[in-house]
């Protein structure tokens, strides 16, 4: 199976405190986005491809990218592809991933960390939403599609809450601490801090929409 | 003008320096919200109002709250409101507040943080997002709502990210770094790392749908 790891630029006392994934599988390439292939080199990881304008590197971190990475890509800001767009598509597309898990996403500035979150709900992505996740220290996202789902426990965290990222209709949630009426809504709802019933997982149903699991812990 | 600080329990270190809003007036009312209580309190700022369930306070901590502050408010966590829309909905119709800023709403568990941003994109509380900011360390949103709004610019910070929380037809950004031709979206998109021209506000028309402003700094 290929795992591929996306390392971007968000804070990195977010990041878990090792760099894995969820997803049951090690991860086999890695891409580093702008100055997260910096960060990757640091921890002697190489990745296969960087994509950024890198202009937040100074010349000689930029060489040391440059110098160690094969598959260099240079994005350009006017562009309406954000550079996490990019490194998604490309890790699907070009490196044929099977799922990604994406790092350094969170934390920092939140027109950045809300352009990843988003990213799912494009519908460009939608086919690959469900072998996505978002993982830093605290949280774990992974995406769900119509019509029915299983949400399966994690031992290490303790809450998960329910977030539509996009409209949602006929949307309920069963065999949860706090279960869910079907519940239809144009605008965004989070619903936090519900809780598994022992191992058991949850039931979620809905008609349209994208849903986001927020596996987190305190 | 009374301005209300609401004081969420998010992780302290990614509040502002300074507990002050963006918001030209100084706050004249505090309320804590769950943990944000016992915080103000450790300022010496006693809250004229707090609202939680309190669960994750130890008993001589919930005490010492309970001692302080006159009006006490207590949730029940499996109602379907969260704290966080329980002080909101306090602030504007009990304590009559003409603008809120909500502090401590950012960082930590990513449902928490939705909870706390989508909001205001509930239709009861459309009326009040002209006059709510939520502001962390690096971050601070306002909200706007059609036709037409100007953005001005804040010395600090050098970005801003526009962001539709709801479904938005003919959105356009003028006068700005990047401009936007008219966009309709069903499903949120976030604009990043936009910039003012100088001291000029930024132009945003849109005819439905509500938008927060991102402002950011690195």
């Amino acid at each position: 199976m290929k795992h591929v790891g996306l390392m971007l630029g968000g804070p990195e006392d977010l990041w878990p405190d090792q760099l894995v994934s969820d997803i049951d599988a090690p991860i086999t390439d890695w891409v580093g986005v702008d100055r997260g292939s910096l960060r990757l080199l640091q921890q002697d990881v190489v990745p296969v491809m960087a994509i950024g304008d890198y202009d937040s590197m100074v010349p000689a971190e930029r060489h040391r990218v440059e110098h160690a990475v094969k598959d260099m890509r240079y994005s350009v800001p006017e562009k309406d592809d954000t550079d996490s767009e990019l490194a998604l598509q490309a890790a699907f597309e070009d490196l044929r991933a099977d799922e990604v898990s994406i790092f350094g996403a969170t934390g920092g500035r939140l027109d950045h960390l809300l352009v990843n979150l988003w990213l799912m709900a494009e519908p460009r992505f939608k086919e690959y939403a469900p072998h996505v996740a978002i993982v830093d220290r605290q949280n774990l996202i992974r995406f769900f599609l119509p019509p029915a789902q299983l949400v399966f426990p994690r031992t290490e965290y303790k809450y998960v809450g329910f977030v539509n990222l996009t409209p949602v209709t006929d949307f309920t949630i069963r065999n949860a601490k706090y279960p869910l009426a079907p519940f239809a809504s144009d605008y965004p709802v989070s619903w936090a801090s519900n809780e598994f019933l022992g191992d058991q997982p949850i039931q979620i149903t809905f008609s349209k929409g994208i849903i986001a699991a927020i596996y987190s812990k305190d």
